[in-house]
């Protein structure tokens, strides 16, 4: 099956966006069960679990899924950097009463070990983020019966994408929650809106595009397919579903999200993100660019953010979410997508009527 | 008329967005009469050009056009700051072989003065840009039987326009070329994506929204009204038309702009704008939050600018384009306004079949 025909066979064109400590398999499965399509976000598994996580999800459901790796490189920082950076995160250790971690050992799961237990388990589908696979590993996916999708904030990181043989490209503009997908080209430059991203991306590459970013419901979708998208992915609008796996703190900072809540930081993990901005966001802004790359300052403030979600301190926490977050509803992942759904049906007729009159004919 | 009843009434709703130095009252025109709507880029012009082109269009045509102002106050800046500014911008003035400028008398027009002028002429519908209005002078234009229209770049801005009684927003997503509108909070915090904004301004305040930024063709004008807008404004897409006023140097780095040419650049103008990127701003990157504010800055740069278009050295020009700029077409404004809608009907027939079948039934 092409990655075209893919999206055509949905019932409903919405891809759930994966979101690491957010969205687990009971989200994908109810997404994909309600007619879009649910991604596993397995970028934080061990092989045996992306293994077995597939397996079930494929004797759940017939319907396609995805599953999203995150590609990293080992990392083997200078110790001084290191001790340097958590250095600038005790006064937080001490703010919640928690021992400093010792410089760890390992910062990331192995890659290679998780892509070779994907391409073993075989789902439908397989979306890649952070840099770009090469053709042999492409390739192997595609044998395997895997559509190979890449994710791109740039055109050029589209171009990169197609130039390895990827079965479709997913266009993240700059509104989307989390981290950003840039490879080529980090910081500002790589901040391109889903309106003029997905449509650039369009005439560079030959390959279907999913559009992601500020989508937040039936408009926002209806809004996509009309940019040419062949699926509309939601990954913010989905944060308060039932399903979802964030803590009270994260949730009630969603909730109570003010105007222009969100902010593009590299503080937590080294790696540019958005998410609404909080203290430990402001206060490391005049150094953030100093801090190690992902995944280092991501594993060094791993245990600061788990003791602020234990002890519900949201001011230390990563609050991942998109420009569109203060209109985030509740409900349960089937609900919230068929209403998107009937949103996007109403508004597609109300924009026919608009440009064909209201009796169908050229007005 | 309401700004609601006055945007339903356009035949074509697609806004031309006012731009100082590539549009003048020809595109206007040539726009309105397509059936759209034109505006006039009037903050470059004096009190008695403001009257005599709004009375000239009015002459020519009984369809709605808008006409743009820009808020700035009057500057006075410390002659030591001027003198600083002066001497970043000698080896350019070398390098054209022009004299650098003495320190000028007087920045910007005297904007209480193009208010004046502005209200005595009565447009069908004014915007304002860099700042807001107060109660009154709203109140005034209103009366005279004049739209107001603010520019905001978040949701905050939107309501510091609803506060002051507009009649409608324009929401310019970060996408869009040209000066940011931003004027609560200055730079990336105030760069939302098109998608993300007109969906929150839309939630936040009771008044029509037109949407502005990374529209380049029937898809982007399926796709603004597709989230709620009342109309798409597009500027980028109408630097090639016959009627832009843009010189040969700039009009070439248009039709030749690369992938993702953008960035946003304080150092022509003291403001933050969007351009294709050149010497001038990767040269001055490092010390460009250091320059003066606007209108300081951007009269300082003036005759280097004016020297570049002469000798067709577009590394010292500002570039103004979105980020869409790369599906920039020639033709002239009519056919162009024409040709998008016809497109967006296309978009919006297809869309309509993917949301209800192609026998128009639920699916």
């Amino acid at each position: 099956m092409t990655a075209a025909a893919l999206f055509e066979s949905l019932a409903i064109p919405i891809i759930q966006a994966p979101m690491l400590g957010a969205s687990g398999p009971a989200m994908a499965l109810a997404v994909t069960r309600a007619g879009g399509m649910g991604s596993l976000a397995a970028g934080g598994l061990a092989p045996e679990d992306i293994v077995e996580q597939i397996a079930a999800l494929k004797a759940a459901t017939d319907r396609p899924f995805g599953v999203n790796l995150l590609i990293a490189r080992a990392a083997a920082p200078d110790p001084a950097i290191v001790t340097e950076a958590l250095e600038r995160l005790a006064p937080w250790h001490d703010r919640l009463g928690i021992e400093l971690p010792a410089p760890p050992n390992d910062y990331a799961p192995d890659f290679d070990a998780q892509f070779a237990a994907l391409l073993a388990a075989a789902p439908p589908l397989a979306s890649f983020t952070f840099d770009v696979l090469n053709r042999d590993q492409v390739a192997a996916l595609q044998a395997a019966g895997t559509l190979v999708v890449g994710t791109a904030t740039t055109v050029a990181e589209a171009r990169a994408w197609a130039a390895v043989g990827a079965d479709a490209i997913c266009a993240q503009g700059g509104e989307a929650g989390g981290h950003r997908g840039e490879f080529l080209k980090p910081g500002p430059e790589s901040l391109i809106g889903t309106m003029a991203l997905v449509v650039t991306v369009r005439a560079a590459v030959d390959l279907p595009v999913i559009a992601a970013g500020g989508i937040m419901d039936g408009r926002g979708v209806a809004a996509a397919l009309s940019l040419g998208a062949a699926a509309a992915q939601m990954g913010t609008a989905f944060l308060l579903a039932e399903e979802a796996t964030i803590g009270k703190p994260w949730r009630g900072r969603i909730e109570s999200a003010p105007d222009d809540a969100t902010a593009v930081t590299r503080a937590f993990t080294g790696r540019h993100a958005r998410g609404i901005e909080n203290d430990f966001m402001r206060a490391l802004r005049p150094v953030e660019g100093e801090v190690p790359d992902y995944p280092v300052q991501n594993r060094l403030t791993r245990d600061m953010r788990a003791a602020g979600g234990r002890l519900g301190d949201s001011e230390v926490l990563s609050l991942w979410a998109g420009q569109g977050v203060s209109l985030t509803r509740a409900g349960s992942a089937a609900d919230l997508v068929q209403a998107w759904w009937d949103e996007a049906r109403e508004v597609s007729a109300a924009l026919h009527a608009r440009t064909h009159g209201p009796d169908g004919h050229r007005r």
